[in-house]
């Protein structure tokens, strides 16, 4: 029986442990990954700290950790597309394929789905066994971190590309990892102008490295909604929120044209006080909700963005830990000891 | 100096007139029509009770009134595509025809919009002066109560396409004259089911006529939220709001299914809490906000349903006043003294 | 060793057999069908009068027919949604399911498409093994026969569904079985008009009990091009092209509006000439080419529509033959001794 | 009577006249513009060549010519959002607004077309009078040359938006100034991989300058399309065909993958042979034929690509006369005596 170096959720309170655990065996129909870099997110953060999310969804001991790369070490006898030593990223959401969803091409929200890391064994491992459907072939000579960090570079992938941006002035509220993809994201493909709306100087500028033209920090700017609403002659065409808080959602309603789009990708901790009147009924607005990412729409999205070099992540990876510093990199993240944006653990 | 009869909000209170005013004079840019029947929108209705809204939006004295057909009496000498004995359903909405919205294709939030009745004299006449781009030729031998409801007919066909319900199972929300109609052109376009969720068997009877395949009383349905679950396998395609208030926008996302598209057009006196990580970001829903009509797809899809007999409305109009009883029926709509749905004034 | 009777195609040359071949073997991923009804193609056609097509691509012996419904009497271990007693109708695209296409939506188009009856031994047979993601649960209720025709009764709903007929004027070219269904489901899903073209009076009588409202028969009606014209004041908006040759082809553009939608799913046996400049570019039209069934966003269409009970196909059914006289229905539908449009082979 | 300079179509003949002529008189609904920068289009090599197609719908004396930019002089009383001294480019195609198609949102097809110097006076003189719906303002400190092609500009912007080009790979088949643009264009808005397909190096550099990644001269190239389709693993997303024959045709069908989209704005000079079975119906591809520039859609698209500076246009404009040298500037664009792309008369 081998053994394995794993980041693991021990019981039913916070923090985490790092300890050896038996190497996962495939079946016929499973690969068999060895990571080579490992992302942290922020639902790490909430089974760290054991809130109440994870209190209800997970049932440890487990293996966490969603967000990786590695390459491929054995695969079943009804593999089709992928052999040993291709590289893969890794699709979080496992999807049955054949429930109505699955069916209707949207396996990311799967009626049975299973998510790594959060209802089976997840990647902060050195190996994880994977079905071949979420297993993404990636260039072999991509960085491990920018591979590692597919999973949530899609979801600003989704959330970017679900709002038609090319051409258009549109506004990105948030400031973290996938605010930040997204100034990326809408700069390659032509957003006109990228107004991005934050709280921290730290991420702010990182946001503006990758794409931002306009940057505002709420804190200090009391009248950046007048200054865009003039700006654009009535409004953004797009509205990113990436904050997910009630205010989040007001300013972007407020600041966005009539017969605007706005898309929901962040996730406010209450419910939130809407006028949808003078919101959405009266603008005639658009509003979509996201989650996940399109499979795999959005993964050959990604491949043309990351592999095809239109979209350089890597001002977003502030952070690099060898995989044996696990806890300290976690802990790091989830205290918010230092200001960070994505933080990457190297398997090699 | 002629003189016509018309409904008149006389001031700044409650009330209506019905007085002789002058006829109006058209330019080289507009028509003359003589109006054939004039219906009665809920809009009437709150400038009758002089609500608030009213207070904050009209200017007094005013003819009021917006949905009507007629006779083309008199034609300026730029008029291109209508001649003298045309008949005509009026669109309410006089769109610019040069502002952004208006060269992007959405005439009906144009951001010089006047509204018959509302920001100039309106339909509650015997002749009316309209610009060209809002005459709409219908056939002359339609049941002139058949046209006169064309405006708010077309409110329901935009809101019922704005969702492709064609094959779906779907959910209309409220019970008044839009609903009834939304109930009879989505059967039409082939919905596979419509639930019809409302409180007044007066009405929803009219929307069971029209084409709901199940009624809902809320007031003495307790279980119908599980139910629709059950029957649909895990909710609606689609929800049509058209009650508009929190109860209904909450009860609309309750028995929504993910992915699944939720239309507004129902229009809440308050704010409205949603729980939007439920409702919208984890089910990956969209929601549409709907006012007025699309200018004019809407129309065009109105001569197929109404011209080409594809719904026919008249279950909905369940009152017809002749004209001179126009502070009668104005009464009866506003008080609700008679359970009614659609009422409609006739010139002739 | 079991056995069972089979229609085969026993080698290179013309013509069938009807003989006994062994039962398949199901493994862990494939589910065992006793077929209950069976349709027969015009690639079935193809296969037994072993055209310059069927050369090309089959090798046989191998059992043929691809439309088909049985039930489930075993399964393998890994099958998810399906259980032993459940009826199903067959898709007949065997998708890969991790190539390009199959990972964007479109499995109907895999890179590594199998096709029952063609590249693998099909359901003309009282045994089929079918991979779980092509058996689509049908209502045990459901007339066997009707069952069994959703595989082309697929074709015509995703060809008419890919153009929007909802309350437009639309023509469907051709009179065979799929244009037969496509009149069913244009007039259930709203066409305001269908005007329907064809060449054969037993055939376009059926379209019209199925609803065409105008039915053409082009070898006796030489003016129905202007008159059409006329009727729909400059063109149809959507043409469905179900016959497939260059003179249907000239005529599906000659009477489609300009801003129109021509849908192909009739296949020419040779290249076609088409004037772009006049047919497509000056139009601003679009052309859509359709190939299989959308998997599997059509087929939950065709419960609608089917199971639903919205369109009664029974129409196109026109000749049901037992099992056992498999050769004799083969050889009249292949050679046309009778007029006949869907032939359903009944395996109880 | 005040007389100005113009570009004359004299007769029916082939050449031009370089003349005085009176200045156009505005009623209410037209702006008189004073012309600053004028471009030359093939449609004016037609006229000047007098071919066919000019034969059949010109009618001469006639000033030609129809892309331009100019400043607003005098304006009639009903003009609404513009005013004297405003700096505008114009849209060619006259919509009369009321027609079906105006009001569908197609005023680019509309019924009754006028187009500016093929049906009326056009703008190769000192002054033109122009209704308000085709006067787009441009920045006033936009180089003239560059707000004199936005129309020829815009047809590459409705081209090329017409598929969504973002993050794909795909080919514009020709080098001509639209084929240069597209290159820009596609760029702007990420496309990943630009194939441009042409014949004339000098042309193929300046789409290479544009933006194209790749540049193939297939007088010299004769593996291309193989190269092509290795290096996409089966094709491209999607093909611009920008000239029109019947080889361009028939290459980008060849190079388009499964479920692609062709997208025809090249006019072939006769009919095509099309093999649609192979081309279009079991690729199951959709082709979407283009003519003039989506109004006013594409015109916000183009304000945000020039006005915001996506896309410098400078690179095509290969010639720039003052306006007295019209004769010699037609001569050489129709007679090709020097390469050129764009050519721009300077009336200033």
């Amino acid at each position: 029986m081998e053994t394995m170096w794993a980041g693991v959720k021990p019981g039913r309170a916070a923090g985490a442990d790092f300890r050896e655990v038996r190497i996962p065996q495939i079946d016929d129909n499973h690969l068999l990954i060895k990571t080579r870099a490992a992302s942290i997110c922020g639902t790490d953060k909430h089974i760290y700290n054991w809130d109440k999310w994870a209190e209800g969804r997970l049932k440890p001991p487990l293996v966490f950790g969603h967000e990786c790369c590695g390459e491929v070490v054995e695969i079943g006898k009804n593999i089709k597309g992928i052999k040993v030593g291709d590289i893969i990223a890794a699709e979080s959401h496992i999807p049955c394929g054949v429930c109505k969803q699955c069916r209707m091409g949207n396996m990311h929200i799967c009626d049975n789905l299973v998510i790594l890391g959060v209802d089976t064994d997840g990647i902060f491992a050195e190996y994880v066994a994977l079905p071949e459907i979420v297993c993404w072939k990636v260039d072999k000579h991509l960085d491990p971190a920018i591979a590692s960090i597919h999973e949530p570079f899609g979801n600003a992938v989704y959330t970017t590309m679900s709002a038609n941006v090319s051409t258009k002035r549109i506004a990105i509220i948030g400031d973290g990892p996938t605010a930040a993809f997204s100034c990326g994201i809408a700069k390659a493909v032509g957003a006109e102008r990228i107004y991005n709306i934050g709280m921290a100087d730290f991420n702010l500028n990182i946001c503006k490295t990758m794409g931002a033209h306009v940057s505002i920090n709420v804190t200090r700017d009391k009248d950046f909604k007048q200054r865009i609403w003039d700006e654009t002659s009535g409004g953004v065409d797009v509205v990113l929120d990436m904050a997910g808080n009630q205010k989040s959602v007001e300013t972007g309603f407020e600041i966005l044209r009539k017969a605007g789009t706005l898309v929901m990708f962040g996730i406010p901790p209450d419910a939130v006080m809407i006028d949808v009147n003078k919101s959405i009924i009266f603008k005639g607005a658009t509003v979509i909700g996201i989650n996940g990412r399109k499979m795999f729409e959005t993964w050959y999205q990604m491949q043309a963005l990351l592999d095809g070099g239109m979209v350089d992540p890597r001002p977003v990876i502030t952070h690099r830990y060898p995989f044996k510093r696990f806890l300290e990199a976690v802990d790091m993240f989830a205290t918010g000891k230092e200001p960070s944006s994505k933080v990457v653990l190297m398997m090699e």
